[in-house]
């Protein structure tokens, strides 16, 4: 999957947040995809024509952006090109909740990513969202693995998504198979970001193995967590959560088709 | 102080701009503090509501999210939340200082931190700001201490605000009591941010102390400077200000209440 | 040309996208300059008025950006100040393209920077950009070399500006005189944003250097890639794009006009 991703250097375009959007642009270069950042209605149907995939990150979502996501996203929708829903902090006003919902109307998703409570949110209509973090009451734990998988698997079938939600085991899901991983680390939590660079990474992947989205978003949820590790391991005592979040770029840059598949653990419910 | 941050973990609103604001967001995780950026006035106040403090920044504000400014900031009134304003550039352009001083009349603001010719901007309705930095002209220095510190007290008792005036000396004032901090290092301005990252960082202090204004902040300001000795004394010969932009916020990350009270320079007049 | 910089300290405007932002702060720090920010229709006049410099770059335009670029830039003018355009995808959208052209015809810049398909699309009205990278077929190599400098040259004459054309060589020309450069590394295409500094690090070199406009951009291109070749040097087996970007930045921090005079590559054609 991801020697696909450096063979074929997708195209991805992102109407995304300003937060975090100079880490979704390094990510995406350094698994072997190519960034482009646009969202004015003027240019987003042309510039998602000439990509080969998009994601949209309603991080700072505003009156301005709302219309390109739609527009971008239908776009896309024609020219059949993969499409990843980031909905970060749905749950945590209306205008983020509404139009993630609106989204999912009138826009096909290949992939949806939040993390337990945004998924929440968009599935159950109410979420207890804490900002843009999930509520810790949510959390996915052993003990609450399978009832969240069912609910994973349910809203991946109503939506005909491939449901991703992240978190300390993640859960990848097209409604009927569902891999439940458990790379990553916990300190990924005190970085701004990991989730939006996941979803960028996972419109790359499954832009360049278009045939296999459950699989590809698997592998991408699989390398953003060994990425984590893998830079969590380099930590000297001096390091904290800035040289923390270069260190997992620079892994995923490192990062070969070898050390993927020998360094994922996941199983399949 | 710091320790009631990492306690309570509060969830701060920021209408902030777009240069600094990932460093911003890393700042808040790395003290304990979670962030949400939001400034659409289509949700800022009910991001506000959710959160338990507010900063304001005016570095890049724009017709859009001047309104939004407003509209949170009364909330946050309303709710008794903690507000912060960060003037940036007010002196460089009638937009920011109007902006400002308005924000001033119809906002009641916790604490307002800025550089010297920001603050004599908003105070004096004059400025000789050059762009975001302060005039060489104004710098507070041992001679110009006593004059600076009256100054300080009385536009805090003019606000009613805790004003924190930053630079290499800063003094932190309620109008009564002032403190004078000489933890620092002047190879913090060759960084980009770390005022914006500091008043978000006196947000997060002052949220989790809120019987506390004064010494929060002061304590924040302590934090912020003796992090800056700290990263500096980790530079090699080939690091520049990007790491140490980098080192700053690793070194917030592993400051402990402990470390805070003994590396604080700080005397009361 | 970079003592200069570091003797005058110019204070340049950025009218930027928020991808590469904070680099583009740090970059002009680094380099010795000062950055401001500032994008809003009711300050950007003011704003470049109180400026040495200004750079436009079309990063992530926008209908309210726009204006404020053809604004800042008419006052700009009016002052004598120089001013770059940095036309990023440029040939990717019309919006792009179109709002680039208009720029030539109304605003007289210092210096265009691109690389080859953005100055290509702009020259010939047609452009191949492969969203914001340079199209594989356009690549300056030795054998187009002799080709591309004269394309340059041709549209420096009619545009009136000096054109820098960076890529693996990289050619800076205002006509008549054309430098040739052959610093760099290859890895500096796997960060964002490196194009985008070397922009804003230019209009800082010909702010410094008013009567020098051609060799000033020459020298800052020389620096950009010599502190690309400083910093993979100084690149570790787990490092990766975001430790060198990072390290590209520290590199600028610390170079001297010695080291530039000395690293230089570069020929007349």
């Amino acid at each position: 999957m991801l020697d696909n991703v450096r063979a074929n250097a997708p195209l991805i375009h992102n109407i995304t947040n300003y937060v975090t959007v100079n880490d979704c642009a390094n990510i995406l270069l350094a698994c072997g995809a190519s960034p482009i950042m646009s969202d004015d209605i003027g240019e987003v149907e042309e510039i998602t024509s000439i990509c080969g995939g998009l994601c949209i990150n309603i991080g700072t979502l505003n009156k301005n952006t709302i219309p390109s996501m739609f527009a971008a996203g239908k776009k896309s929708n024609e020219l059949f090109h993969p499409v990843v829903l980031d909905p970060v902090g749905a749950g945590a006003s209306k205008l983020r909740t509404e139009t993630a919902n609106k989204l999912l109307d009138e826009v096909k998703f290949t992939v949806i990513r939040g993390n337990i409570s945004e998924i929440k949110a968009l599935a159950l209509g109410a979420g207890s969202t804490r900002g843009v973090d999930a509520d810790v009451a949510d959390a996915v734990t052993d003990e609450t693995l399978d009832n969240a998988v069912t609910f994973a698997r349910k809203f991946s079938a109503r939506t005909g998504s491939v449901i991703a939600v992240t978190g300390a085991i993640d859960i990848v899901t097209d409604g009927n198979k569902a891999y439940c991983i458990r790379n990553g680390h916990p300190a990924m939590s005190s970085i701004t970001g990991t989730g939006c660079q996941l979803s960028t990474m996972i419109a790359a992947y499954i832009t360049a193995n278009p045939e296999y989205p459950l699989e590809a978003a698997t592998a991408a949820v699989c390398a953003m967590g060994l990425c984590g590790e893998k830079a969590f391991a380099r930590m000297s005592a001096l390091d904290g959560n800035s040289s923390y979040c270069n260190y997992i770029i620079d892994a995923v840059y490192n990062l070969t088709g070898d050390d993927l598949e020998s360094g994922a653990k996941y199983e399949m419910r």
